[in-house]
């Protein structure tokens, strides 16, 4: 006799293959499903399927959209000759909360790597460049994670538009404002020290 | 300008109310769902409902079923006079998997709790005493959390059967197997040592 039924011995499965999901957290969850009333399983299941049904990538920059092209790339009040670029399609509500920058992204959905066998075409970097020459972009801001990967990434980038008279810039590196240096890695102060601004 | 699209942000909503599952885990869930290739979302979304459809609970115990009675219930080679009494179904899982025990069980679908509201009947108590009339139970094994909760629904319990004959019985605290005394609370410790066996 098998310890689960059928029909949640699937569902728990499905939750385990979710990120940040283990097995016992999968459990929990399902039997928390179990315990609701009627409809909210069925009002989970239709936002699934209509998540997966609407939801497409801008063919400019990937980010998510219902649309061919996304809000961002077809608000004409943006400034259309800075694009950021982003690892992730996540990266860009992360970057829009601040409200501090107007221009467009483009989302590169991964960061170089030999290993993995990711190279510049998979990351969109020639869609990359040919953005950068249609909107005459004059700066090309770099917002990937400040690690081993996204420098080697950034350094890539740059390299392919330099020739191009384009500003390549990349987010700062420092304290996380409200930390404390005593928590801060090494690095990470040596980076806040060496980038230190005059007040 | 909303900072997600509606149908992405209604799936987030929904990840959110899961238990374990905070704001991040659940963007980047669904940021996660969003790239898989077609089909799994369409599983996942058939998955939630089917279990809901086909699953209900046990008359008997509330145990997990697809029939109005569930496996065990049924198994006519299990101890009917053994009634095991848990908080929620998936501890039947927990205790089955030890393979140590054969009776029956009874969910209780919570513990007592005035506070909550929580009083006799919403656990099924009267259930269980009809249960335990019905099977002439000769032993009712009380399997719930060694908390305060715990045991004081366990003392009610045992109040209300001590009269019928049956041996009330709790799964013993101590020491967990492969621990460490160093890292065992003091409570732990001295129900270790109040409840010593001779070797």
């Amino acid at each position: 006799m098998p310890l689960y039924i059928k029909s949640v011995e699937n569902l728990i499965n499905e939750f385990r293959k979710l990120p940040a999901i283990g097995p016992k957290s999968a459990r929990r969850i399902v039997y928390y499903l179990l315990k609701l009333p009627p409809g909210h399983i069925e009002n989970f299941a239709r936002s699934l399927t209509e998540m997966k049904e609407k939801v497409r990538f801008c063919i400019h920059c990937r980010n998510l959209s219902e649309d061919e092209t996304c809000h961002i790339c077809r608000d004409q009040s943006r400034d259309r000759t800075k694009i950021c670029i982003v690892e992730e399609v996540g990266d860009i509500i992360l970057i829009e909360k601040t409200g501090q920058y107007q221009g467009l992204y483009h989302v590169l959905g991964g960061l170089l790597s030999p290993i993995e066998n990711i190279g510049p075409d998979e990351l969109r970097i020639p869609k990359l460049i040919e953005r950068v020459k249609e909107n005459s972009a004059t700066e090309v801001i770099i917002a990937l994670n400040p690690t081993v990967e996204g420098d080697s990434t950034a350094m890539y980038i740059k390299k392919q538009l330099t020739s191009r008279g384009v500003i390549i810039t990349m987010l700062a590196s420092g304290l996380p404002v409200g930390g404390d240096l005593e928590y801060a890695d090494e690095i990470t102060i040596g980076r806040a020290l060496s980038d230190r601004r005059q007040i």
